[in-house]
This record gives structure tokens, sequence and C-alpha cells, in this order.
């Protein structure tokens, strides 16, 4: 009997995790589920995810891949392997894929959502997924800069320094920024992500839109190549992995 | 020197507190926030909270008297006391009350807004602040009866059998259930409420959404003034303290 290869989407508050990543001693999305997972399928079952998001980000739309040979309808695998998973993740979708189906080259765009609150007081029931910053951004600003980042470039100066892929060109279909009240969002939609390449976006556009910066040294940014001409990284738990469109 | 009267308004996501009230051995918002402003203003200052909320209930509009010998100017305060907290607390405003202020007898009127999720699968990001029901809910009935809920009445029925206090009678002066998408959040405005009142009718009024009562019922249950005669609890992280008015 040939394995049948299945494509989950799982959603999950990743404030309590030490992100997708498996680690032996810390609780992570991927562990969380591979338990569950092994459990009801089987210990031979191999869980690879699409995006390793990090410590505190969150998904409403990872994806991850999985080979089984249980007789189990996949539309049952939706209820049953949530059925045992703690509350804050969930699986909301189970798809079979053809043998071979490469669940990270696969992946056509992915988008993150970046959320900051921009008001005085500590947003206390949104706090574990925003950045609180008690400055006001200049939207138009940051948009400007943002649009700067659309298209076929080398990210290699928002990229962390950990990064050791060969090229750092990757497609950016869009940048946007958004506000609404005292809440910020930066959507930013692309075909593949360097290493920490959202949060630091993010971090630099927010120097922009706090004037610390003006938009056009996005340009300078991009060509220095470096990363240390980029702003700081914005912290993790204004991430969260909104989708990833597959062919 | 006289001591000076202070009354807090308080936000917080209760869901990994034992409740308002202090509790040796428990980590709970008063036993929080004393020892934040026992550190900040002497060991003698006394917090008096308006209304026990329970384990896993958060509120925006908490209110607590604290009575203080500090020089500290009031307005600084709110920023003196945040700053210490954990990031799941926050003090939103410091006013200084006349001598012998009661702050659970001059609340004049309170809002509780229970928030509960219908669609198919958890809300992971929004799970703590919920109650996630897989039930269509007929907004409709539920409104029908929550209007039989306003008016002075006694809510005997409505109370948890703990609740001593003598009388049971309170005024409702708005019970309104809303829908938007899969959400549904049901506001109760009164002048005070029983032990676990609120609760008490949204699980009522889930029983009558779900079709497993009819509105109408609402009147016998009031009159039974039983506790046995409405419905279940529904759990604590839906609830939230909205906001008190004081005259």
């Amino acid at each position: 009997m040939t394995a049948r290869n299945i494509r989950l989407t799982i959603s999950y508050d990743g404030s309590e995790y030490h992100g997708w990543q498996i680690q032996p001693g810390h609780k992570t999305i991927q562990g969380t589920l591979s338990e569950v997972i092994w459990d009801l399928l089987g210990p031979e079952v191999r869980i690879a995810g699409a995006s390793r998001t990090d410590a505190g980000v969150s998904a409403l739309g990872q994806a991850a891949l999985i080979q089984i040979d249980s007789p189990i309808p996949t539309e049952n695998l939706v209820d049953a392997i949530t059925g045992r998973l703690p509350q804050d993740i969930v699986v909301t979708e189970a798809v079979e894929v053809p043998q071979g189906f490469d669940i990270i080259g696969a992946a056509k765009r992915k988008l993150y959502r970046y959320t900051i609150f921009t008001g005085r007081q500590r947003p206390v029931l949104q706090i574990r997924h925003c950045w609180h910053l008690r400055t006001k951004l200049d939207v138009v600003a940051m948009n400007q800069a943002a649009k700067m980042l659309v298209g076929k470039k080398d990210f290699k100066s928002f990229a962390a320094a950990a990064d050791k892929r060969e090229s750092s060109v990757r497609t950016i279909f869009r940048c946007d920024v958004t506000a609404e009240n005292e809440w910020v969002y930066v959507d930013v939609e692309g075909d593949a992500f360097l290493y920490n390449m959202v949060r630091n976006i993010v971090g630099t556009l927010v120097e922009i839109g706090s004037g610390r910066r003006l938009p056009e040294k996005i340009e300078q940014i991009l060509e220095a190549k470096d990363r240390k001409a980029a702003g700081p990284i914005a912290p993790a738990a204004g991430l969260c992995l909104m989708w990833i469109k597959y062919a």
C-alpha cells in the first residue's frame, strides 16, 4: 500500500510556543502536532512544515505535509486531529496531494500580516498578537517606503545574518500599510521570505513612520545588501502567517 | 496628613488568573496589583475592587479604590503602576474621590459583554476570550428572551446557589444580543449583579438560541426563583466587564 500525501492547513496562537520547528525539551507547534498525529496515525508519520515560524509568531494558514498509511478518510482528519490538540492550535483543512509534493517548493505565494497598536494604553486582550508602540506613525510615509519593496529584488539587507541560503532574491507582490483607529497593519505578500525578513521590514518601516528615516532611504538600504543598513527587528508577537497559496 | 482616596480603572486579560480576589497561593488580579502598589506606595495601602470577577473572566473597565499617603501626583499613578505590571494588566485611569467613597455602593451601572463564536473551527487567536459553540444560534429568539429580563426583577433563578446576599432583586437596564458574522455578543447592563448572574443568563439564552427552550420560558424561570429552573452556566472565558459608571 502506498502512503497518501495529505496537506494540512493549521492555525495557531504562537504566543506560548517556541516556534514551529520541533526541538527537544521545548514546546513547539510541530512537536505538539506531531505527538497528536503519531498517537492517531502511527509513530512513523513524518510532518513537514511550509514555514518555520519563530517563537511567539502566530499563523492562521500554516501548511504541513504528512504521509500516512492509515485508511482514515481525508475528510475525517480535520476533526480527528483538532479534537486532540490544545485549544491554541487547530487544523482547518486536509487535502490529498500528489506523491512527491514539495510543501516548501510548491508554495507560490504567502501573506504575512504584522499588527501594531499605537494607542497610549496596552491593549490587554490583544497584547499577545501585536507590537505596542506608543508613537503615532506616518502611514503615508510608511506606504511610500513599502511600495519601493515591491518587485523581484535582493532582500539581503532584510535577512537575519544567520540566513545562509544561497540567493537572497525574493519577489514581493504587495506591501501595504493600513491604519484603523490606533491599529496599523503591514501586509507583505511574497513568493518566499528570508529568515526574519518581514520583521526586519516592519522594524525599518516603523523607523520611517516615526520620522527617524526618510522613505527614500529604502533604495539605499536595498542596495547596501547589508543587514546593518536596515532598521531593528520588530518583535515576534505582531507577526501572523495569514495564508500560503499552492498551485 | 489625611490619606487620599484614588479610584483606579483597570483592564486585564483574566485568562491566566484565578479571578480578581486575592487568594494565598494563587495568581490573582488583585494580588498582582497589590504587590505592585505595595512596592510603589507602601505596604499599608488597601486595594478594594468593585467587582469580584471569576477565574478566566476579563475586564476592560474594572474599578478599584486605594487609600494612599504618598505625595505622588494622581496623574502619575497610571504610568507608575502600569509600568510595573505584567503585560496582561493595565491601569488606564486614576482619579481622586472623596473620603468615604464606597467603590461597590457608589457604582451606578455596569456593562458586561459575553462573546460567543459559532463558527466551525476554533478561533485560535480569540479562544481565551470567547465561548466556542459549534451551533447556529437564533439571535431573534435570544433577543426576544433577553428583553423579558429588562427591568427591576428578582433574579434568584440566575444566581449561583452560593450567593447568600439578602435580596436577589436587581435592575437590568439593557440586555441585547447582536450578531456579526459568526460572532454573537450578549450585552447586559445593570445596576448590580448576583454571583454568576451574567453567565447563567447567557447559558439560558443559548438554550433558547439553539431551540432547546422557547423564549417565553424566561417568565417562568424568573417566577420559579430557583437556580435549577434556568439553563447551565456559560464558561468564564467569554465574559468581560466592559465598564462601571459612578455618579
